[in-house]
């Protein structure tokens, strides 16, 4: 295993130290996972988090028009439903707290936990629970599908909705709304390094590449050889046209999400291709997105989230934003 | 080599289709390396450019508050002269062109030729040369140190100062003032791959780094084992120390570069042993950056920027700018 690290054991700890050097706009409560914006104005708040491991989800996406907070835990592990807790009550203005979640079982114990918890100290609490991954059902770790990178769409909407004054109430139904409408898919050409661990969670060999893996390693669908960035993007296709049964003049939001180790020049060759394949499609795609986004550590891979786009979603996410990761 | 794309020799240009697809602010003139910002306000025009293989450096810059566009050669390759004299000519707006060319021969000669050829048409153009890399002289493909990601703090700031009404002289002016007081070293743990070659520029052990590597895979200064962070954050340090001879109270800007491979948490964890161990040197380090913004392609690695910061240099570095990049 070769990191930039110090003791595997203390590299979520040293990690969140370094955000907050990185961004004096957001604090760290004591020695927890949980970061907040300094500036925290009265409205819903809007917190999510999970597992560390997917920087620069989810810390990286707290400021003005995204999340009011994140709670972090250890490297792919879900934080403790203590520490959910606690961010809630930190996080709360009055307006209550809008939970957004990805459907891993740790997750969703901790999280649920730490609502009820909350509920009994009549703080409003809601959640949305993001489960977009199309390529696998009940996968290690997860009962249904599991919640990747189109989490982050579910992040921009949420916190610019919250920021123009939406109630809990309102968050909690369009956040549903907009995972009914999310699908994604991932491709990946290596395996991630948990510190802890020091070795790849999957091993694949020099020529191959596997569809269809979670942003933890888990299982995809298929092992192939190598090939273009074309044919990688087809095959991703057709599974989410299979999913969306789109029609033409649908009108989509794109995200292309880069790994960890896959360097951006891929990442904009494979939104390329992917646009090219569309054409024919003739669907009205009037959002994208190219980046390191949601990552799997220091996994090289790439994966496509599709979100068909109703209402004022579109404006929600262009809407500005000041946060670190968008 | 495993990478996402399709032939090697037309990873650029697929790049560049994918980038303006990603960002609607940008265009590119025809099917040249240039893209330019869309929305061209009455201002001094910064440009930069180079060879591909960087980004989001230099095209993810373009935008408000930053550059006005961008030359991208082929991978690791500076554009042609020609290339360059009509992203002048695209560019200006009629108050003139400043360049920010990094050190590299091929990009000296190639920026320069440009600049006398736009001058020959009454196109006022002034340059500024980065050459941050305190870690050798008189590399592969440099005379003098190399420019590396120092470069993007010169952009952040001319083209921030440009948005506020600079002339061309006093950017010049700047430009060299800002060049003066920058100091980058870089660390790889890999080597990068060029598409068109297929094999990575060095090879590096299992348990081996090397410091001082430039951007293109040049040779550093030394080989060392793998070791903690933060003993690779003192090695840095102490050499930028030498370098810039600073004193209690001095106030400088921080930059923690990622080289494409490595992922953010450990440029945090880096950061956070930058950080303690200036404890003691009591600098005022009034701003600071992490993440991937002048990479090396694949490149596992990392670098560190110091700018001693003078005048308004903290305000046009904390400006509001409208990139992809930033």
């Amino acid at each position: 295993m070769k990191k930039i690290i110090n003791q595997a054991s203390d590299v979520v700890d040293e990690m969140l130290s370094g955000m907050v050097l990185a961004n004096p706009k957001i604090e760290r409560i004591e020695d927890t996972g949980i970061l907040l914006a300094k500036d925290r104005p009265d409205q819903v708040s809007v917190i999510s988090g999970g597992g560390s491991g997917h920087e620069p989800s989810h810390a990286g996406f707290i400021g003005d028009g995204m999340l009011m907070g994140a709670v972090c835990g250890q490297v792919f592990t879900s934080p403790t439903s203590d520490q959910v807790y606690r961010a809630i009550q930190e996080a709360n203005q009055g307006q209550g707290v809008m939970l957004v979640i990805k459907n891993y079982s740790g997750d969703i114990m901790n999280f649920e936990m730490a609502m009820e918890m909350a509920e009994m100290d009549d703080i409003p609490v809601a959640k949305v629970v993001v489960d977009d991954d199309i390529a696998v059902e009940d996968s290690d770790f997860t009962q249904g599908k599991r919640g990747v990178a189109g989490t982050v769409f579910v992040h921009k909407i949420l916190g610019a909705a919250a920021r123009s004054g939406a109630s809990l109430e309102d968050l909690a139904s369009l956040g549903q709304q907009v995972v009914d409408h999310l699908s994604s898919i991932g491709l990946a050409l290596s395996g991630a390094t948990v510190p802890e661990s020091g070795k790849q969670g999957f091993n694949l060999a020099d020529d191959e590449i596997e569809f269809g893996v979670g942003i933890h390693g888990e299982p995809g669908y298929k092992r192939e050889k190598l090939q273009p960035s074309r044919a990688m993007a087809q095959e991703m296709l057709e599974k989410l046209k299979a999913y969306n049964h789109w029609q033409a003049g649908d009108r989509y939001a794109i995200l292309v999400n880069g790994m960890g180790a896959t360097p951006l020049m891929e990442q904009y060759i494979f939104l390329n291709d992917v646009m090219g394949l569309l054409a024919d499609e003739d669907l009205d795609i009037a959002f994208t997105k190219v980046g390191n986004l949601m990552t799997s550590i220091d996994m090289a891979g790439i994966s496509l989230t599709f979100l068909k786009l109703e209402d004022d979603w579109l404006d929600l996410l262009q809407a500005d934003v000041d946060v670190e990761g968008w």
